[in-house]
This record gives structure tokens, C-alpha cells and sequence, in this order.
């Protein structure tokens, strides 16, 4: 996949890290300081599709006392410090635009306690959510956030990820009830408690939740967990436009159904995983939805859906009840991304991440929809259509500029419609370096000044991740 | 009810409000402007037991350009401001500690806009919650919080409140999507946006939410609705103990049953209650449900839950299928305060708002029932305890000092407990001027440190609600 350079207002100058300060952090680091060009630069990318931007050096975090000494450090030198998990992130998150260190918290890795008769549990923020899935599921229980990429769930919870099931059970902002924070001097705070509410003074958990590593290095994450449910059933459902699949999305929430998951894949996505995944679906406008209850409960819900299906000219539904089966559809749907790439070889995708009421859903589709048809630009559409949100790929050839400018002009509409229909630029993926300008026009200069008062009191050195979310 | 003198340590000085800035707001305000000694201890108080603290001033406002007419001006003279809405929070949030002007913003009464296709409404803060859902019936929907008083919206928001249905809908935290908010210097910023989910930028909304007035007024609130549920029952189960009341709603939680409304009431507040509505209800512990979904769902629910319950000794559930049966059992709960301070004429109430992990419900409640009994204080217990959130209601004879220090001692070691097991000093109600210590012990000075960082950052100046929450 080809990249894109950085915004030019974006490339502010790099801050060194003093040699002083480097013998520090090999000292107490090392062969968990790392310095070579492929390590940075592994580093100072994510699943952004800008230039790489290394930092100068990457150290393996293993405990909080390290985490700590390393932005006391930091924070003496002024040098500044990228949080580091799974390196998923989109939005250029994890380039280290002014250097700096790069703070790897992937071996700090434990699920530290499960409360499974408190539905929480305790983990180390370099856990990922499979594993977490995974060391839960003997217990009956599950973290149902999914944002699709295996995430850390520190990153997760910096990036207030989603994903397929947020229609149900929220998101990572919903999920978060305490952290551990080490704040840029150097100290180590706590913030809420395994209570399931408080109002015990300032949210500082949600000050932190969706920060992007901007304000501290989550250090331990106490999640809420839920019983696996009892039933489980998904089914495909066909329709013969997007339009029509769109509004029985929106019927489907104002009825207030709880439904667990409700995706959207158009034909372009379909025919892509298709390819992908040999899974022979028809190529047609489909949504993947699943339904989480007693066996009572699924098949009342699936038959209100099934009903409000039909009056939109969807199909009968196709049923996948066996955990194989599911299994095998929701990993065809996480790799639509990378089966949609797979369609233009060598292309590169820009991709938008609007979320906008409800009702205003097809509107908000239709009409881009129209706009990448009219542009003559391959695309494909994924969507969280239950919260309004979705995803449109436009792939470009990276070696036509004008390509890539038409797919930022229609990404630009995109997000002007959605703010006008009282939504906002990103459900789910965050500002990072990409959505600076789209955050200014949807919070407004007030409130971004007022994210920046809150960065320069929390970072007055500004040394966490700077250059993200806002300028200056 | 008698009162009490406020902790020395939060006696503040007065800061006074020149004679220009007085005329100015009498030019501005005229009849809406009030000085008079009666208007101004009405403000000067809430529902909390501590001595009237009068503002200098009331001001009636009816528009966010007054709002934000009065910051501009007490910023400029670093006059204090206290937001006012119903009057009805409890731990002395209104108090005028330090003098200044208290800022009622009652008549800021209008639903702006009922966006029913999208499952959100957006009102003035005056907005109280029985006018809210008494406006919203017509059209199949509500707004599930219920703190039991008839809070205003914007009350509720500011104090993170909830209450009974918080088990199934979460609390002011989760259904508050968007803010507009005067900030201290007199901006006026807007936070989120009618989107369910977003990850643009620092969560402001969650900032304000919570802050108890103390970062700036909230002068418009968008706030998610459900649909009314096609059925709804409520069912009242008798226990031989507490106990088994509470090992039935930790199994109930555990389980993941969607109840919507789990209450406990003890002995003590049944007979209050009996006495005050003339129920005839069993005078033994017993838990309130209510059950909220398809006919089917509800049915199956409160199947599941009597087999629960019946396990512990509880009795076969007694319905209230009609409304009307339903609103006069949740009257009484409402009543129970009023009506358990009824059964010791004269005496005042020391409440508590501890919340704990679920499965530490039982040792928290028993433990503390043990130490009320032997302290010989009479009292009443109720209980949010779905979410794990009780109050314990000590009633002491104001005239003897050593029942209040007995009734202090038993909160400290209540909210010690719920520390310990996990939890947080207050659930809902906030911590005001009485639970700042407990704000310490439970989330350590470093957070509190950074709590007051915010605080100077975003009101430099500490004109708003100056006081609460922390000290300086």
C-alpha cells in the first residue's frame, strides 16, 4: 500500500532526544530500548496510510514503575512520548511527527483479576481484546467491544473504539469503569472504581477514554464484562438496495429492538469478501445481524426484524446458528477492508467514519452513494448502521494525485453532510492527524480551545503524543 | 427539620458583589433580580440538613445570552455563581459558601426540539423530569432517569444523578449525548452531538456532566429516550431477611435478567411507608421490580426472577399490572424519605449513597445493619441495589450532638466499607460540601490533584459554584 506525506501544517519540527537522556532509558531498558531504523519505523506508522514518521527510539514498557520513569523523563527533557499498543489505529495516531520515544505497552499484557461474580475484570492495557475473549470465555463471560482489528484494549479505550456490537452493549466510553493513569510528570493516579456508577467528583475516566494519548499512558483498564448469552443466532438478510436495508435498520432501533449487531455490507463489499472468502453470498445489498437473549427472546426479536425486513422488500434470512458458522461470516466481515483493497491491486484506501442520527441514515448514505457514483471512484460501504454509522472506502490509485483529491473532496461532503444532519466526523476511529479541520467544524473553536486548556493544564510541557486531536 | 452548621474548613470567606456590578444586574435583570432575604435563603439551601448559606443575589434567567451575560460580569469582578434548578440535591450544592450569586435557572423551562425518529430530545436545563415525560407520553416515549424528586434536567446532569431505572438505562452519564454550556469567562461552547457514538476529541460532555456547577452552566441538554415499553410490570416479592432480598438481586445482576427496576426497602421503611400511604404492605424486607419489554419478554423475566427469588426464601411475587396500581407503589417509594423521617417527629436524617461491586452487596448492607442495630439509632435502608447503591437513613434528635456524631461515625465507616469492597462514597447524589474527605480517601490526592487542575484551568478565576466538590 502506497503512502500519502503528512499535511504540511502537520510536520512540525522534531524535538531531539538528548544523548544524556537516551543512556538513561538504555540503561534502565536495556535490550528493551530499541534504536534500529526497522523497530522505529514499524513503530511510527499505523493503518493510516500516511509516511511513516519513526520515532528515535522505542522501549518495551513490562510495569507501571517503568511507564513512570519514562515520562518523568520525558517530562524533564520535554521530549515527547507515543503511547504504543497494537498499532491499529487509523488516524495516524502512532507517528511520532515531533520524534520522541515510542512507548510499546504490548508485553504489559496481563489480565490482572477477574471479578466474574462483579462482571469486571482488571487488565494490563497491552491485553488484546481475542485474548481477553479468550481467557473470559471458560468463565461464561465476554467484553463485547469489537472494533474488528485485534486492539489493545489501552488503545481501545484512548481511541473510545466500537465497533460491531456498540448497538447493544456501547462503547469503549459506556465499558471503561476505573483506570490506572500515569499522568505526564510522572505520577501514577487512579480514576473511578469497580462501582457501576459514582459521583464522585470530575470524570476522569472519560477524560482519558478517547485522549489518543494525549493527556497520560493508561496503565491498568477495570472493564465491564457480560454473561455470554444464552442464545446466539445471526442471519444475513438480502435486500434489493441499500436504501431499502438502510431503512429497516432505522425501523429496527426506533421499535427499540435490542439488537446485538446490525452491519451493513453493500454489493461492492460483498463481492469483495466474496472473492476473499469464497463465501458464495449473493452479491447484493446485505445486513449482518446478530441476536443476543434467551431462545425465547432471539426468535421474537429475529421475527420483528424478519417482519420490518419484509415491509422493505428484504428476504427470508438466512441463518447461521452454529458458532462455526458465525464465526466464519464475522471474520469475512472483518476482513472486508482487506478484501476490498484486494479488488484494485495496488491501491490505496481512503476511508470515512461519519456517524449521524438515525433517521437521518439513508439520507446520509444515499447521498454519498450518489456523489462516489457520479465521481467514477471504486468504493465499497461497511457499516454500524444500528448507531448510524458506517464507513465508505474510496480506493485510489496512489500514483494519480487527482484520484486522491477527488476522494478527499467527496470524504469532505461526506463529513459536512453529517455535521449538518447533527452528527459527527468519527464514530469510532478518532482525530488523530487526519480529522483536525473536521474536528474544528463540529465542536467549534470553543470547545477545541477548550480541549487545548485542558492538554497545556494536564501537559503543560506538552510531551504526550503532540500533534494529535488539535494543533498547537 | 433542624439544621446544621456547616465543617469549619468550608466556612470561606465571603467574597462580596460590588455595588456597580449589582446595579448592572438590576439594569439587566430588573424584577428578575432579586434581594430580598426570603428569595435569597430559598436559594441558599437544598434538601441537605447544613445551615442556610444566602447568596447576595438571585437572578432569574431566561436565556443563555443572560447566562452568559452574568459570567462575562462575575468573571470580570471574580464574583462567585451557583447554578440553581430545582433546589432538590442533597449534599449542599446550592450553599452559598462564599456569597455571590445564585443563578436560578428555572424558567429555562422549554423542550426545544423532540427529535422522536432519533430517540432524543433536547431541552432548556429548567426542564424538570415529571414535565419532560409528561410532554413526551403522547409520543410513545421517555426519558427513563428517575432520582425520585422532580429534579430539573440540568440539576440531574450536573449532580451525574440516576436512581431507580439506572439497573437497565444507565444514568445521566450514558444519556446525556450533547451539551451547550456557558463557560466561566462566558463563551458559550456546544459539546457532542445528537450521534450515539462519537470519538471526536476530549469528551467535554462527560466533563461537564458531574462537575456540580463547578466549570460553567449548562444552558441546553440533548438527551437520548427510549420508546415506552410494550409491557411493563411491576412486582413486590417479601424476604425473611435483608439478606435474602440482596442475595436475590446480586443472582438477579449476575444472571444478566434486563431488569429495569430493582428496589429494596427494609422493614423499617415498609412501615414508614405503610403509615404515610396506608399500603397495608407486609412490614417485612422486600424488593420492588419492574419489568420492561415485549409481553413475551417481560413474562419470562419475571419468571426467571421468582425462581431466583424463591430460592432464598422469597414469597410468590405480588403484581401491579395497571398504571395506576404502579405509580401508587412507586409513589411510596418516593415517599420513603419524607416518610421514614415521619416516624421520629422532629428528627433530622444523616443519609448515605455508598455503591460497591455487586457481589459485595451483601457484606456491605449486613455489616452496616449490624453496627446501626448496635449503635441503637433508629434508621431506614434503601436501595438502588441493582447497581449496587443503597442509602442508609440514620434519624437523629438534633438536640443531642452525640446522635449526630454517632450517625457521622456509622457513614464514615459505611463509606470505609464500600472502599474497601471496592466501591465509591456516592452513587448519585454527589459530594457537595459533606463528602469531600471521602472524595479523597477514594480516589487519592492525586486525582484530586488533577481534578483541581481542570477546575483552575477552566475557571481560573473560581467563580463557579466555589467550594464544592474539593477545597481551594
Amino acid at each position: 500500500m502506497s503512502h500519502v506525506s503528512l499535511p504540511a501544517a502537520l510536520d512540525s519540527p522534531r524535538r531531539a532526544v538528548p544523548e544524556t537522556l537516551k543512556q538513561a532509558l538504555r540503561d534502565r531498558f536495556g535490550a528493551r530500548c530499541a534504536e534500529s531504523l526497522a523497530v522505529r519505523e514499524q513503530h511510527g506508522r499505523d493503518e493510516s496510510p500516511f509516511d511513516v514518521a519513526p520515532p528515535e527510539l522505542v522501549l518495551f514498557a513490562e510495569s507501571e514503575e517503568e511507564v513512570a520513569f519514562v515520562l518523568a523523563q520525558a517530562h524533564a527533557h520535554a521530549v515527547p512520548v507515543i503511547p504504543y499498543g497494537a498499532g491499529t489505529s487509523l488516524e495516524g495516531h502512532l507517528l511520532a511527527v515531533q520524534g520522541g520515544i515510542s512507548l510499546d505497552l504490548s508485553r504489559m499484557n496481563r489480565l490482572l483479576a477477574v471479578q466474574a461474580e462483579d462482571l469486571t475484570v482488571t487488565v494490563q492495557p497491552g491485553v488484546t481484546r481475542h485474548q481477553l475473549n479468550n481467557e473470559l470465555r471458560h468463565q461464561g463471560l465476554f467484553f463485547p467491544i469489537d472494533p474488528g482489528a485485534d486492539a489493545s484494549l489501552g488503545g481501545m479505550a484512548a481511541t473510545r473504539a466500537s465497533g460491531t456490537n456498540a448497538v447493544r452493549y456501547g462503547t469503549l466510553r459506556e465499558n471503561v469503569l476505573a483506570l490506572r493513569v500515569v499522568t505526564p510528570g510522572g505520577e501514577v493516579i487512579r480514576t473511578g472504581s469497580r462501582a457501576r456508577k459514582s459521583s464522585a467528583g470530575y470524570d476522569l475516566t472519560r477524560l482519558f477514554v478517547g485522549s489518543e494519548g494525549t493527556l497520560g499512558v493508561i496503565t491498568e483498564l477495570t472493564l465491564r464484562l457480560y454473561p455470554l448469552p444464552e442464545a446466539v443466532s445471526a442471519a444475513i438478510c438480502f435486500f434489493p438496495s441499500i436504501d431499502a436495508a438502510v431503512q429497516t435498520t432505522m425501523q429496527i432501533i426506533q421499535m427499540g429492538v435490542p439488537i446485538a449487531r446490525c452491519e451493513l455490507l453493500d454489493a461492492n463489499t460483498v463481492r469483495a469478501v466474496n472473492a476473499h472468502d469464497h463465501l458464495g453470498l449473493r452479491e447484493s445489498a446485505m445486513l449482518l445481524m446478530e441476536f443476543h437473549g434467551s431462545e425465547a427472546g432471539v426468535a421474537e426479536q429475529a421475527a420483528t426484524v424478519q417482519d420490518i425486513a419484509r415491509d422493505f422488500g428484504g428476504e427470508d434470512f438466512e441463518w447461521s446458528r452454529t458458532p462455526e458458522e458465525r464465526t466464519r461470516l464475522w471474520t469475512a466481515r472483518h476482513h472486508a477492508y482487506l478484501s476490498a483493497l484486494q479488488m484494485k491491486p495496488g491501491c490505496r484506501c481512503v476511508t470515512t467514519d461519519t456517524c449521524v442520527p438515525i433517521s437521518r441514515l439513508a439520507e446520509s448514505i444515499n447521498e454519498s452513494v450518489a456523489e462516489v457514483l457520479a465521481s467514477g471512484l471504486p468504493y465499497f460501504i461497511v457499516g454500524h448502521v444500528g448507531d448510524g454509522n458506517f464507513h465508505m472506502g474510496y480506493l485510489i490509485d496512489p500514483a494519480l494525485p487527482a484520484e486522491r483529491e477527488t476522494a478527499e473532496r467527496l470524504s469532505a461532503q461526506m463529513v459536512a453532510r453529517a455535521l449538518r444532519l447533527g452528527g459527527t466526523c468519527t464514530g469510532e476511529h478518532g482525530i488523530g492527524l487526519h480529522k483536525q479541520d473536521f474536528l474544528l467544524d463540529e465542536a467549534g473553536e470553543g470547545a477545541v480551545d477548550l480541549m487545548r486548556t485542558l492538554k497545556r493544564a494536564v501537559d503543560p510541557r506538552n510531551i504526550m503524543n503532540p500533534g494529535k486531536i488539535f494543533r498547537g
